[in-house]
């Protein structure tokens, strides 16, 4: 680990927790992040940009990135595949700036397993405490009902454990200054900042 | 380690750093945190107030203290003691709420040995900072001023390596906004939250 780096930033979760809503918040919250393009097969959408909104790649290209491996993770959609090309994110942690992936879970835990010095953000879903709060203080759900999300409750926990934070998606604003504290938290570890001032020591 | 108790903060750093001036400020800043309270056995001053400014106790009080290991940390400065009474900040964090202590660096030392995994926050001058931008940018500083500077900066560095984050007091505000960022990182850690999460289910 690099401490002149930037921070690569994971920005996951259960689908439909609102991830890209909170990295979308992100964009004006944070403007000094770097924000991670895709790669797709998909077709290009009207208004859509190459390098802004993904890259967009034939099926050959894309499977030749896979195999050259170029990606830091990749998954199949409907047919479509998906996935972060590798160099993008290397040359902007090079420069020493902080870059955030949006992914799923399972692209979460492939990055991990290439950069597991990264920031794993779990953007959790307020359920959990909705869930507390109907059981424990109304007690109008049925028992199968309860048993059900207290299953898919336990597994989302169990996700967690991947990850290095966890921040509950109940507001976006909210969410937003979350990630902003535990990048500023990152920061500051006294790794980096040793790091930092051996660094200078070393140029005087 | 139990994450349902509150977090131990310690802000401590060299000497004339500003501690005392940055623990003030918090006070407006992060008014949910719980500000230590020293015992000391130096006289009471006009306006200071038992247990808000200090626990003032006799030489022999204070030194039974110290036999029973009721203190976390002790110092002797100018023929009087100061110290951290232990009670006060086990009770706090027992209750869940956060405690910030403002300590020397021995102190600090002495804290960490009793509370492994508190969070302990240097306070830096900004003065590397400086020592860089004058060395590197003008070079109008006499070689042995510089090597001085050199020594002290050298031994800051080597200080900074017991504690987790080191935060530049550049600015008291700026370094207010970076504490607080480290107190709700600490919070966001994903062991707090998945034994939070898993406390709960058992309650249910």
């Amino acid at each position: 680990m690099e401490f002149d780096k930037g921070l690569l930033i994971v920005l996951s979760g259960p689908s439909g927790v609102g991830k890209g809503t909170v990295c979308a918040a992100l964009r004006n919250f944070m403007p000094e992040l770097v924000y991670s393009v895709s790669a797709t097969t998909r077709n290009k959408r009207e208004g859509e940009r190459e390098g802004i909104n993904y890259f967009f790649k034939t099926k050959d290209e894309f499977e030749q990135m896979i195999e050259q491996d170029q990606l830091l993770e990749w998954a199949e959609y409907v047919d479509n595949y998906y996935g972060t090309p590798r160099g993008f994110v290397e040359a902007t942690i090079d420069q020493g700036k902080d870059i955030i992936l949006e992914i799923e879970v399972q692209g979460a835990l492939q990055v991990k397993q290439k950069f597991p010095h990264g920031i794993f953000i779990f953007l959790a879903p307020p359920d959990l405490e909705e869930l507390r709060n109907r059981i424990v203080g109304r007690g109008t759900e049925t028992e199968e009902t309860i048993n059900n999300r207290m299953d898919v409750a336990k597994e989302e926990i169990e996700l967690m454990d991947n990850y290095n934070y966890v921040v509950v998606n109940d507001q976006v604003a909210h969410a937003c200054e979350s990630i902003r504290a535990i990048v500023t938290a990152e920061h500051l570890k006294k790794e980096r900042q040793i790091a930092k001032y051996r660094k200078w020591l070393r140029e005087v």
